[in-house]
């Protein structure tokens, strides 16, 4: 039910195109996941999200778990249903958010217990349950659960950590069932090269249909973050999808792609667009600025989004300054589909040997200008 | 550029079907028009309002002067242009934001001064500023200017008020100079049937391509509303559209139908659907109580809306329950498609000889229930 397939090789960087196969379609690869937490791309119906060129999506197993319950997503008829997405879904088994949100967890070798956030009352999470609730969502892909120390941990709390994350992997392993759903390790071992490299093996030597790196960007040096790109994917086999966790920067896809990573997801898009920015080139433009009240330009003239196709500049200055609720969705739809562009124009680039670690295609000196 | 060509007629009430054509295409009566006071119905791509069966819509002039300034819509192409809507637009004048939201206003024959209620500074509204301010807005239809007094104002205040919307009525028709816009006096005249004969009497003796009924729904009882629906049309020429004012409840609708009305607009829609409001036959649903949370019938099963081909109650009460943005959008979404629907059904009701004034299509018993 599950196949990656390389299609094609950059001659000059390990960066590949690909095919990843899912029961709710084909992912081609390299591409941009959006997130939508709470089974909803923030502001986004499905038809528009549809528009911006997403296969696969993101949802959150710790969240969805938390409302509105794995019960009520699995009688709804799965994830796709529920949200009415009818392409790849992948959940994140919310290993980050339970160390990230849970205030007051209690961290054994069993699982972690802690607060939720929204009542206060006890939950226990360990990988046999976090295995469940992903097999009662329903999403093709699921996420093993993994232990995210705090980025600033010592090196012995991080290799204690991969310890328990391996320990966690094979439990994940053993409870994961379900057969129209792949279940992906995660590598951690924050910004220790060892501690990488054993996590990165250890989670190889599982025949999963797929390979995550977490702990990534989680409040380490923008060098720390592109050393643990650069040193990881040797490790990992190249016939898996190589999904590097949380990265959304068009600088940072470029860089992991030449690195030989596939696929990547981050809140960005949606959370700048929520706030009255928009992406244009590599640049980031809060459209609540005055120079564009009268602009009658769409955001990016290059671009084909529902967005760009029909609203200008002006139009979306007047609706963010007015805090008016279409603004925010047409800003988040526009970045989305500025995000999956890029990482298509990869792909394009690739076929076409012209991807350098630097791509930049909207230049009009890039050799690659051609696939923007 | 202008007509109203009446199609079918009720047996046994004064309801009738109607096509007014506008620069921007027909709009088929009766109709209800969704409200997007500042360019935008809250919430809602063109591409969704469209999907809600919606044609002529309505913006307001008092608004979008304010922000973000008839400047901007001009030199972006006009309203139709600059929000994305290609079908009918009609501006209010403001007459009503002018008096319940300038607070310090002073009123005279000659216009308004008052405060703007965004930044304090000096403003002055005349009848030549307001049709000039349309002009440049530039929606198929743009309304007078109207005084329009608190409704518990005395008749002898609301006889004053009468005569200076008449006056400035007369204003407006010499200045409104725009060909392809069309210029519709509004009668108003309170509680008081000598007031309102007077005032639809002067209103209809300008040859004007529609009249609007305007001061109703303003905090009167619904007795009030009522007599005031009854008394007026007899009193307006039976070529040219009537348009109710801010009436959007379907037993109000209905009842201005059966005494002739063609035009109906209302915030309740969009209001209601920001708060989780459900619109189902003629009841309200907080779609965020408990007893839907497990619910996965669309709001509507009769209903063909996006929201309701695609979504199920429950996940509308998910994302309501979490503040999700795409909840406010969808249920915005059915309501206007429901009180459109509403008024297609009327239509189709009057055409097959089926329409009474308790119009109630959705129940079986009706004899209208081919029309829902």
């Amino acid at each position: 039910m599950f196949d990656f397939t390389s299609i094609s090789f950059c001659n000059s960087t390990n960066a590949r195109t690909g095919i990843f196969t899912t029961p709710h379609g084909l992912v081609k690869t390299p591409k941009f996941m959006p997130v939508g937490t709470l089974a909803t791309v923030k502001g986004l119906s499905s038809t528009q999200l549809e528009s911006t060129d997403a296969t696969m999506i993101l949802s959150n197993t710790f969240h969805l778990h938390l409302q509105p319950g794995e019960r009520i997503i699995k009688e709804s008829g799965g994830i796709h249903k529920f949200m009415n997405w009818h392409k790849p879904v992948l959940t994140d088994s919310g290993g980050y958010q339970v160390f990230s949100l849970g205030k007051l967890n209690k961290i054994s070798d069993e699982g972690v217990s802690f607060k939720n956030p929204r009542d206060g009352s006890y939950l226990f999470l360990s990988p046999e349950k976090i295995m469940e609730i992903q097999m009662d969502i329903g999403a093709d892909v699921s996420m093993a659960f993994d232990h995210c120390p705090p980025h600033t941990s010592t090196e012995n709390d991080i290799e204690d950590s991969i310890k328990r994350t391996n320990l966690w992997l094979e439990r994940c392993v053993k409870t994961h069932i379900r057969k129209d759903q792949a279940l992906f390790g995660i590598v951690q071992g924050g910004k220790y090269p060892r501690l990488r490299e054993l996590s990165a093996k250890f989670v190889s030597s599982f025949d999963l249909p797929g390979i995550a790196v977490g702990g990534v960007s989680v409040g380490e040096s923008i060098d720390e973050i592109h050393n643990v790109i650069s040193l990881v994917p040797k490790f990992l086999p190249s016939n898996k999808p190589r999904y590097l966790m949380g990265i959304g920067t068009l600088k940072e896809i470029s860089i992991a792609v030449a690195q030989g990573f596939d696929l990547f997801d981050c809140v960005l898009p949606t959370r700048l667009g929520r706030h009255g920015t928009a992406l244009f080139n590599n640049e980031r433009w809060n459209l609540s600025n005055a120079r564009f009240r009268d602009d009658f330009r769409p955001i990016d003239q290059s671009c084909t989004c529902e967005t760009c196709k029909n609203y200008s500049r002006a139009y979306l200055h007047h609706l963010i300054r007015n805090n008016e609720l279409l603004g925010l969705t047409l800003i988040s739809l526009h970045n989305i589909s500025h995000v999956i562009r890029f990482t298509n124009a990869i792909s394009k680039a690739i076929q076409d040997n012209c991807f350098t670690i630097d791509f930049a295609p909207w230049e009009t000196s890039s050799i690659a200008h051609h696939t923007w």
